[in-house]
């Protein structure tokens, strides 16, 4: 028997064992861990509760360069550096976002690591998983039903039909829900208005379960969601409409974190799953509490590459949760970087150091980006077999110049195997106690200083722009008693600027801030710069079409 | 501590049992369950594919009079009659419906039975239960995206995109997603048409999950769903749009059945819930199937009154699955028949043994008309506390004089100590072997012959009247070998008639046709006759604005 290469095949061959003894690794005992099916649970919230006065295990942040076609594999490090803390002798458990359904019928595949370095069981967390996301498309969809419901008996509390700013959600890649005109059909079906759908993972509520600290922290948030405006701009809230309480008993179970596993066996958490432009893209505070509680060390990844995802993960989760991550680890590949400097996809499989080097600039102005927030950095470089000797030399020698080790890591193809260099130094760096995390701005500073902050030092971009209707916005949150939030950035995630064309390290760029938005439940304001899609769309031939179920009843297509 | 009287408190004192433990009782071996939780199971595909073999046991309908807002208590009395059987020491299980989590926010609270005869966990029940709702919920609108996306990217099909009858589904009360006009804002969202929203509920894709023998046959049946029309009037199948797959795999745990128990520990399958009007509004035959394979006796209950509920379960669902019950209960209660007699809901509460014996004509109907399906009936009389001695024996003898016995029934205060009488006699009209089950009409008669037996024979009306649109529509679904499906009748639950303000037992009535459908998947075509509303809307003050979590993390105001 041959063997086997694609993600789906090597997960298939994964020999799982029971939740219960997974959980067991972690001390966790089997009354606290709820199943659903055999291989995958939820920890109870009793449990977790009586966690709050244990010591803090190391956190690791897995970020990457800025992403391109050709891959850079955050998610399968993430899983790799676990496997390999745990192959060292270290206790390490993994915090995973869940992948989103609807993509997974289009062309993205399935997110759950890959290779040699995968969370299992692969289908189940690609589909339905523990229903966390069908809670929250649902919990969304209430809120707004009670927000049309309420216009339709009579508006007591005055909104304004035209400044309903709450949407309708739907875990799935349509187009075609982006703009509708709804409650058509005569005076039954309600007040006819203009409204739309976005993909349940840009819900501010999956930015609220993910960002609570427990079920009366959730109950607050929901009730703190703005649904609206009054003729005379007042705001109105979820809570004005005695929404909250329902939409907390949705999502309660939602609110627990899924224990699963890694192809060997170790322990992982994934749990939640916002979007990275939108919202902040991290995995759940609650699921980092807990795993920070049970695990020595904690490896943790955040969306798209480190501008957008390590930005938003100090500045918006450390921050309010109080977490202090201990290190922080830059995946990078040769394939990436040649893209960053030039190369275009189809000429990858051909060495060239020159471009390499070239594209180096990106992931040397991550590094300093990351330990602008007093974190430690270590790269991963995550080996494909195309890469030569001379291309990998390249990128060492960049992080070298940018004053940190680069290690080579072949996690996809061995496992922990593959990864135990990194293992080791990471483990390392963590205990080094250097770390003296610090977000990169302060609560005090104004709205449109945290941007341009965030623009000048992260993105060294060289000024923002806004429109005057934009900074009033951002004066009337700030009157309003928001000013002490942090902002969500906005932008596209391929570069640093605000153009997605413009790779490496662009330096001369100005961000323009089209918009702002209060997410007051989430606790922060979104800054959109640029055009930010919040309900994607399927390609010409979805991945839908050959995805079935084989003689055997196994998942097919779905990779 | 005094006696818990709401339903929800009830429920909460149960002493429920590990659901291996209740699953043991049906001998399902522990590697056959499925976990969702420690009190909620699936039932592993494997397994039941060994049960085919196996004798089946007795299968009992629970149907009801028309329906009132005096409340029958059908759900209550199938739970009571599955306890009261198993306390006689018979082993017996429960197949219910799941209950839609929308209407929950409504007005219509929960829906596990009641009182001492309730299905637990109910507050899991009545929310997300194990996801099948949201994984039809879910297929049913990847779907939908696959049909706009195919417009968008060039119809290679030929769609006509005015004539596309694949609509949206959401679990959830929302009337201004009735009528929406979709894909506006330009060209990258498509092709802007009308459309609109149902509720999950009436889902053909419930219907086809409730009546495909297993996923093959379920995959065909996806397969077959008429998604549109071409400007020539031939069908566009989701089998075209290759969509098929991947509705299967994301169905295929929701194809395996739920098992929960009862306040006395005894088992019950709660799996599927079809609409009782535009669908055929009864459990999954994968889990009647099963439970008579694993019992002796099954109870089972079908939607609305046994005009609808009846007529559906033997014409679609027993004709479907081969499957020939033993016998029927019809429930009735001395406020409901006190309604059909005239008295208004008021007045319920005084007693009125002329007015019992008036609306005892709509029990004697019934009784009737599930006899023609030579099937033996017995009447549960469920008690309530304001019924008369006097009352009681008006219903008795209504009973007698339609040839049937009628035994009083107190399971709701009791549990199955008060419902022993019901399930001995119940146990031995099963075994007496009286039964010569038949459906009303052949698959051979016409698709207007089918409508006017029922109309006839069942709803006891003088003719049909149809649009010679519709009347065309009959004749091309003949043409194109659809002739020998089964109709599906949508009309108002209230009444024999079309007009719901008709009580008793109309026989002048003509029943009007206003429009027929395909349901080439769910295997029937629904005539629908009068107003069916498709997407409820919430009241005035929706019962969401009461519910919540308490202190101690319990859900509040569910009841």
């Amino acid at each position: 028997m041959s063997e086997p290469t694609s993600d789906i095949a090597i997960a298939r061959r994964a020999s799982k064992r029971p939740i219960t003894e997974i959980a067991a690794r972690l001390a966790i005992p089997a009354e606290a861990v709820i199943p659903y099916g055999r291989d995958k649970a939820k920890i109870d919230v009793g449990f977790l509760r009586g966690l709050a006065d244990r010591p803090s295990g190391r956190l690791i942040l897995v970020t990457a360069i800025n992403p391109t076609p050709a891959g850079e594999g955050k998610t399968t490090t993430t899983v790799g550096l676990g496997d390999g803390l745990n192959a060292i002798g270290k206790r390490a458990a993994i915090c995973l976002r869940e992948p989103s359904l609807g993509p997974c019928f289009g062309q993205k595949g399935g997110a759950a690591g890959g290779g040699h370095a995968q969370v299992v069981p692969m289908e189940d967390i690609n589909l339905h998983f523990t229903g966390d996301f069908h809670a929250i498309t649902t919990a969304h969809n209430l809120l707004a039903a009670m927000i049309d419901n309420h216009l339709h008996w009579g508006n007591a509390l005055g909104l304004d039909p035209r400044r309903i700013v709450w949407r309708r959600v739907v875990d799935m890649n349509d187009r075609a829900l982006r703009d509708i005109v709804q409650s058509l059909g005569g005076p039954a079906n309600g007040l006819p208005r203009e409204s739309g759908f976005d993909i349940t993972v840009a819900s501010e509520i999956m930015a609220i379960v993910c960002l609570a600290a427990d079920l009366e922290d959730l109950e607050a948030r929901l009730g703190r969601i703005v649904v609206g405006y009054r003729p005379d701009k007042s705001r109105v809230y979820a809570r004005d409409l005695k929404a909250d309480g329902a939409m907390a008993v949705l999502l309660k179970d939602a609110m627990l974190p899924n224990l699963v596993q890694t192809l060997e066996n170790n322990p992982a958490f994934v749990h939640g799953g916002p979007f990275a432009n939108i919202a902040h893209g991290c995995n759940s505070v609650v699921a980092t509490r807990a795993a920070l509680r049970l695990a020595d060390y904690v490896v943790t990844e955040a969306g798209f590459g480190a501008d957008l995802g390590a930005e938003k993960f100090f500045d918006i989760k450390c921050r309010q949760a109080g977490l202090t991550p201990d290190a922080t680890v830059i995946v990078a590949t040769v394939r990436a970087l040649k893209m960053n400097g030039g190369v275009a996809k189809a000429d990858l499989g051909r060495e060239d150091v020159a471009a390499v080097a070239r594209g180096a600039v990106n992931l040397q102005r991550h590094i300093g980006n990351c330990q602008s927030f007093g974190v430690p950095v270590i790269v991963a470089i995550n080996h494909f077999g195309t890469d030569t000797d001379a291309e990998i030399a390249a990128v060492r020698a960049a992080a070298e110049e940018a004053g940190v080790e680069a290690v080579l890591c072949r996690h996809w193809a061995q496992g922990s195997a593959g990864i135990l260099e990194l293992a080791e130094k990471v483990a390392a760096l963590a205990d080094g106690g250097t770390a003296r995390f610090k977000p990169i701005y302060a609560d005090e500073t104004s709205l449109l200083g945290k941007i341009e902050t965030v623009v000048k030092d992260i993105y060294h971009g060289v000024a923002v722009t806004a429109e005057p209707a934009v900074l009033r916005e951002l004066e009337s949150f700030e009157r309003d008693g928001y000013g002490h939030l942090p902002v969500c950035m906005a932008k596209t995630q391929y570069s640093f600027s605000t153009d997605p064309g413009r790779l490496g390290a662009p330096s001369d760029h100005v961000v323009h801030v089209r918009q702002v938005r209060l997410a007051a439940g989430a606790g922060y304001v979104v800054a959109i710069c640029g055009d930010i899609l919040t309900m994607p769309g399927l390609p010409r031939h979805p991945a839908a079409e050959a995805i079935r179920l084989n003689e055997e009843g196994l998942v097919e297509g779905l990779f």
